[in-house]
This record gives C-alpha cells, structure tokens and sequence, in this order.
C-alpha cells in the first residue's frame, strides 16, 4: 500500500504528499501540499481523512507553515504558526486527534529553547515526523491487543474506513483485522458501504482487497439482515473521539451498527489510539457532531452525475453520531483493552 | 402525479404503459409494452415496482398477451396464457401480490362459461382493471385506517417506496401518511433513501415534493441517530409477503429500521392491501428472498458512472429481508389494523 501521507522535498521546498482518497479506488493520485490552504483544503474535503490521520496531516501542515515562513525572526514565526492553527483547528470539529497533535506542534513551537527560527522549523518537522511515527506503533499495538479477542473463522463487522488509509498506517479497526489475519485466524469482513461518501465501499474494500483479506461488501440497510442470518460474530469501528466514560463518535451510522449488535447479542468494539480520549468530557453529550453539505447525499458521494433526489426535499447529512458506552463491548487502545465500567479502566490505562 | 400504470389503445392495439421509475426523478417518461416480455423485463428490472404495483403489471401482462394473441381458439389461447403465467411468475419471487394477481386472473381464464376468444380477452382486460381499481380503493382505507394511529405532529420514517408508484395509487405505507397529511395532522415524514436501489431518495422523496408534505431525506445508516435524538414517533413500511403468524417480507432494510425502533420503543407498523398475507406459510422463514445483481451497490443503483468499489471484493445483495412479527406494533390494512398476536388478528380480518 502507497504511504497516506509523507513528508516530501521537492525543488522548491519541502511539501506534505498526500494519498488523495477521494478519488480511491479508481485511480491512485497524489497532491502535495506547500500551503497552509491546500492542507486545511484537504482535510476538509477528505483527501486526508480518518481522525489519527488528520491528527498527522494537521502536525506536518504546522511543519510545512514554519518550513516555509519567511518570518524574520522566531516571535514573528510564531505569530504565523498560531495563526495556522487557528485555520487547521477550524476544518473540522469532532475528531479530538486533530487539536492533540495542534497542541504537541505549539508546544513545541512555545519551547523557550529554539532561538533562531531555523531551530524552531526543525524541531516542528521532527515532532510531526514523531506523531506520524507513534501513530503507526501504536496501530500495530492496537492490532495485537485487539487480536486477542478475535477468535478463529470469525466474521468480523466494520464501519467506515479505520485502516491504513485512516492512520499514518496499519490501522486502527483494520489494525486489529490485520493483525488476525496475520495471526492466522482465517477471519471473513463484512464491510459496510458506509454512506454518504462511500468510505467503507472504496477504502475499507480496497484495503482488505490488497492484502488478501475476505471481505463481503453490504449496503448499510443490510447489516441487520446479515446479524440476523448469525453471520456475525463481532464488530469492530473507529472512533473521532471517546469521552471519559466511554461514550463514542465515530462515522454517522456506526450508532446504528451498534444498536444492532446490541440487539442481536454480538460485541461490538472501538479501537483507537488513547489519546482519542478526551478526558475533558464527562459524556458524548458534549461532542460536537460536523454536518456536512448535503450534496454528498444528494450526488452519492460526488459518484453521480447528477442528483439522484427531485428539487425540494430536506436533507440532512451528519457526519458523526454518538454510541453509547453501554452499547460497547470494549475499547482497544495502545495500552490495552479497556473494558466496561469505561469511566474506570480508560483512566486505568493512562500512562503513570 | 401520472398514473403508474395505464391500459391505452395505440394504432396498432392495446398496451400497457409504465411510469418507467427507473428514470425518476429525473425524467418522466413511461414506457408502452406490447409484449410478455416487454412487461416481464419492466418488472425485473423494476421499471415498475412496489408490490401491489407488479400485481397489476402482471394481470395487465396476462391482459395484453390475450388481447394481442392470434390464437385460433379459447383451448389455444388458455394455453398461451399459461405459459404466460410462467414468464411472469418467474420474475420476482418475493412479492405474493404476483402471485395472487396471477391466479385471480388464470381462475377468469379457466371460466367455462367463456366460449370465444373475444369474450375471454374481455374478460380478462375487465379483471385486469378491476384487480387495479381495488388497489387504489384499498390503499385509501389502508391510508384511513393508518391515520387514526398517527397524532398530530408526528415525525414517521418510511423506508423504500411503499406510495403511490408501488400501487395502483395513493400508496400503502404513503398512503397512511398521505390520509394523515390530509387530515391536517401536521406530520414530517423521514425518508431512508434505501440502498442500493434509492427508491426512497429518488421515489418517495418525489412523490412527498409532490404533495407538498414535509420530508427529510436521509442516508439509511443515519436511521439511528435520528431515533436516538428522539426525532422519529413511529415508522410505516409496505410489505411484499407476510406470513400467517405477522412475519413481513419487505426491502431490504426494513428489518434494520425494525429493529431500531424495537431498541428506542418506537412503533413500528406494516401497511398493506390484505391479499399479501399469505396464509399458506407459516411463518417468515419459508418466505423466499431474491438475490438481484451486484452491479447495483458496486453502480450505486446504476447511477455511478463506474464502479466505486475495487476489483475483487466479494458483494452480497440481498432484495428484501424478513422482520419478525413480535418488532411489529400493527399491520394495517384495508379491513383494518391488526395487532398482536398476529396469528388470530389477521385471521379474524378475512372475509366471512
């Protein structure tokens, strides 16, 4: 699989290179982003997408920005820089990773230490290139924590797209498939379309594809019909953002999944890095929840032509709900499986 | 709104005309079938849909093979219109209402009393229009007897297209709505788009539009939030079979919608002419559902220009599922609504 996003030098300066996945599966493009515009650009229209993602493109546009300032001194660079991150800040709101990694980048840029501007650039490009590369420990860590719970022949069901394409690589959710896989398990995806933008239908199917990986693909509407059949043994989803007891955002449809392996007695996990977390919210009531431009209703995804719904009907297009934690069976993190009651074991997991 | 289906005289002789809701809501345009297999490929390929619709399509299709037949006598023409009744049963398998037209019609050829071919072709045309002037009769109690469940304000979501274009008229789980609407209840109607054929995005939300009664659109992953956020009061769905004992054939989808309503105790009715109770199953496990062609979730209905899925992935695509009859508050019909235990409720609905 080609990188997500890499750190690139072209002639004229350094550039975040960006797998573009609005236009996956049918062609494998690239963007590289010099501005600070083109990386707040991307974010918002899912070239880059996928919260641990976002978390690294948001570190490197920081990166990029200082690279290349023309500030003249470190004071000035750092008026830009908090400038920049107020723009990468306001792409969008719900996933907690991308203000993490804001706040690792302007600690750095705050450190008293880095006199000239030179130093300060270095020490940015260095911390984005550290987030990228915890990112990807951390979803191999995910994946062998979250192997453990998979037993052999079973039918995993996933949401969404939390792969490879969703971190800086490996996955979070598709960590957790591949390292069953790799485990030898012999496991089966059931991958959910996932409308409106169709990520599980292009990126999850397309993941699962390159690596040899069974996967059945279904519209949303017929994940009931499948659990229903007993062809599904547990689901496994992403997260935006968890608050502190438990409660989780993720892609708008996966509440739906949830309530359905509620019903039909299947356990239902999250997988996410830890610091997905956000222990400054007692519940998910507290999440903002993006909606999104109903042209991705209304076009498919921007896959038709032409809209699909007659002139003059509402539509609505959230594009995160909120499970709640009594509906999760689980949360694999980095650290381990945090288990219900979530307001204890999420703390139990934080580092000492 | 144009008539679904029409019997009209062209030059050359009779034919049946469909609103060819495949093009909708795009383009209006109907279609003039001559043939048996004019009219069995507008059922499969659901230019004409909705099951008390391909009802009338088939007694129709049975019409027009007699009326363009040039069979020497009534032996010669019975035959033919076996072997019609053939064509088109084979077409769909999971609607009864196909199957009921069907017969209604063979018994009137089958009648001895008929002696030349004119007569029989008479007969048949005349029980082809009184098969079809039923529907609409029904589905206006159908809608009678829904409204009474409904209160003033409500928000009820549907899911597929059970309205006007799936009936001769009016509609069935529409026509609750529309009977509502008109009795100035001041109700807003969720519209799940229903994947992968978008017969709520592209057919309810046109005929809603139509009649000016207030409707979101929503992706059918979406479903759950909405329920969640206390938004939905009840839900209305057709149905294409329902077993003796309440179990419901219907699209894809439903069974999910069912489910969810069962979780956040939301009623959840069936409304549907009372010849889809098919008494001769048991239960819901004996109904059988069609598996249709892939190309519909990798095309996005058929309006995607190219596949948005990557090569290789395996696609499950199943047309209709069961929900079991004790996640359904009451099925309405024409002779009134029946409640649980379905098994005696829908038997004490039958004609003495």
């Amino acid at each position: 699989m080609p990188p997500t996003l890499e750190w690139v030098e072209l002639e004229d300066g350094p550039a975040l290179r960006l797998l573009d996945q609005t236009r996956l599966p049918n062609e494998t493009t690239f963007v590289d982003c010099t501005t600070l515009e083109q990386v707040a650009e991307a974010i918002k229209v899912l070239r880059v997408r996928g919260a641990p993602a976002i978390g690294c493109a948001a570190a490197y546009g920081l990166a990029l920005v200082a690279a290349r300032s023309s500030a003249p001194d470190v004071g000035a660079l750092r008026s830009e820089l908090a400038a920049a991150r107020e723009v990468l800040g306001a792409t969008r709101p719900t996933a907690v990773n991308l203000f993490w990694a804001l706040e690792r980048m302007m600690a750095v840029a705050s450190q008293s230490g880095l006199a000239s501007a030179a130093e300060l650039v270095r020490a940015l490009v260095e911390e984005a290139h550290a987030i990228t590369a915890d990112d990807l420990t951390r979803c191999r860590a995910i994946g062998r924590h979250g192997a453990e719970l998979i037993r052999p022949g079973w039918s995993i069901l996933t949401h969404c797209n939390a792969g490879a394409l969703a971190t800086a690589g490996y996955g979070t959710a598709l960590g957790v498939i591949r390292a069953a896989h790799e485990a030898g398990k012999g496991i089966h995806v059931w991958v959910d379309e996932t409308r409106p933008l169709l990520q599980g239908a292009r990126l999850t199917a397309w993941e699962l594809v390159q690596e040899g990986i069974p996967a059945t693909l279904i519209c949303d509407d017929m994940a009931g019909y499948v659990m229903q059949q007993g062809q599904v043994n547990c689901a496994v989803v992403g997260a935006d953002r968890i608050a502190a007891n438990g409660d989780t955002a993720n892609k708008i449809g996966t509440y739906t999944v949830a309530s359905l392996c509620h019903q039909h007695e299947i356990p239902f996990y999250v997988a996410a890095p830890y610091s997905t977390v956000d222990f400054s919210l007692a519940s998910g009531d507290d999440i903002p929840i993006e909606e999104r431009n109903v042209e991705e209703v209304r076009l498919l995804g921007h896959f038709a032509a032409r809209p699909v719904t007659p002139q003059g009907v509402g539509i609505y297009n959230p594009a995160f709900d909120v499970t709640p934690a009594r509906l999760i069976a689980g949360i694999i993190t980095e650290r381990g499986v945090a288990g219900p009651p979530f307001g204890h074991s999420l703390r139990r997991l934080a580092p000492e």
